[in-house]
């Protein structure tokens, strides 16, 4: 790419992300001189058609179903579409490690309190450190959240497709292996995408095998667990409780089990909430046009075949 | 001191505790012939007198005001006192952790939550990183906690007696510049041990210098806050709010407004769960014997005359 790549903002002018594009070494352009698209809108909103010269697409969006079933992510032969997958890991991975703590201390228990019950809460708190949490798709979440657990005393297991080592990780295992994770960890982050291969990734068998103290944090799709086996499990106490950031069916309907099961906590899809989002997306689009520049791999490449 | 340092266990034979002596370097032996004591029972349990040969007590507890009042902690020249400031140190910061995080992630609303109400919580979740949070009080329970907001993301300010750097931290503020921390810091988490210094430490004009998001946690001692003020900056939402692992009076009466209020989590002073202590105390006393018999400096050395 020559010193003066041009890079068009969509669907409107951003100043936070104008300034993302200059950081980048770029300038921004109308959208039929540019080379690449950095959208920052919805995906009704994105055009139907993309000038041949854009060779580059850029979404906000992290986890891009909607985006694939939307017929916008195409194979076309001389453009590369990127996600927003790893702009959101960090907050997201707060987010897991908050339902996780919480879960593992009991906040739940002790939040319907009202009275003093030491004596009964003192054997339901428990501590990450010492344990072993599984990262059930170790991608840019799973990554994330290596390093925070570390600092809490806790190992992770990786478990990603590949399995290719997860710096940081004990032992990372390939999806072949989910089987072996199951008995074996004492707490499980599920941060995988949603694919046809992950859907109830997490089933009756699965929970069956984990530990009777096992917290299970979903921060990925709701489709990732079966939820009538997870309710079953939660009833029976089987495992130790569930925090879900993501549930199906979403929006989770009133009077649904898990709104009420005491070893729950529900949060409505908002590990990423909005005031965090632009300053972090922004940071994601100086590292991509710096990339897209200097003609170097770009960050967080969809694949238009298999669909993340 | 030779290689057959001698250490009385009391108020009962213990396995683990025997254990952590041998690996110490040193031998178990009754009190009479011993050159050392340490406990593992209650302040009531303590014997009222003890051989001139114990010239050093090691006492199970990190917070040791109780021993104190009881007169136990006595200044007698040649013995020294130790308590388990430290050793409980990390599970500690692990639950003022998980307090923060609770907090600021308004895990309150999301369990109270029985409808997917994800725009309205979507603007109460904020993050901890990028934010800076202050340790008032910044012993062995803060130092603890420095390494785990780093790996947050989040930045802290360290406040204790000298204003001598801890490690980690972006400030140390000396206790007699605490008042230009409570504007300057995002959260607070209360540390400090009680004394008649640190008596209501945080009180009306503490809270009204502090920004409205703020949340206080304390996991030191109820006294620290003062709980009427308090109770009124979280009734008018001056601050964010407060994850109280101590209160004053403790046990929190039934039906005090800190009960029902939506922007309190207590924990009934369980962060540090008995399943975790034992194993704990054991490395604690293993690190203080080693200590002992190299005749190098004791860890957690109480001073009888200040009272911690």
């Amino acid at each position: 790419m020559s010193a003066t790549t041009k890079i068009a903002l969509g669907p409107a002018p951003d100043p936070l992300l104008t300034e993302a594009v200059v950081r980048g070494g770029a300038v921004v352009a109308p959208l039929e001189s540019a080379d690449a698209l950095v959208w920052a809108g919805g995906v009704e909103e994105f055009p139907r058609t993309l000038p041949e010269g854009i060779t580059w697409v850029q979404l906000p969006a992290a986890g891009i179903e909607d985006w694939f079933d939307a017929g916008v992510v195409t194979a076309d032969p001389g453009r590369t579409w990127t996600s927003a997958a790893g702009a959101f890991s960090a907050t997201v991975a707060e987010h897991a490690l908050t339902l996780l703590l919480a879960g593992v201390r009991a906040l739940p228990a002790h939040l319907a309190a009202r009275t003093w019950s030491q004596q009964e809460l003192f054997h339901r708190v428990g501590t990450l450190r010492g344990t072993t949490v599984a990262i059930v798709g170790a991608g840019g979440i799973g990554r994330a959240l290596v390093p925070m657990l570390a600092a809490l005393g806790a190992q992770t297991i990786a478990v990603n497709r590949s399995g290719s080592p997860v710096p940081g990780a004990i032992a990372t295992f390939p999806t072949s292996r989910l089987s072996e994770v199951w008995p074996r960890a004492d707490h499980f982050v599920i941060a995988a995408p949603a694919t046809t291969a992950t859907y109830h990734l997490v089933s009756r068998d699965e929970l069956a095998l984990m530990k009777p103290s096992a917290w299970v944090v979903n921060v990925a799709r709701g489709t990732l667990i079966d939820t009538e086996a997870l309710v079953e499990a939660l009833r029976d106490e089987k495992i130790g409780g569930a925090g879900l950031d993501v549930t199906d069916p979403e929006p989770l309907p009133d009077g649904h089990p898990l709104w009420t099961l005491p070893n729950v906590i529900v949060t409505p899809h908002d590990s990423n909430p909005p005031a965090v989002r632009p300053p972090a997306y922004a940071e994601h689009v100086t590292l991509n046009v710096a990339r897209f520049v200097a003609g170097e791999p770009l960050a967080a490449r969809i694949d238009p075949v298999i669909g993340y």
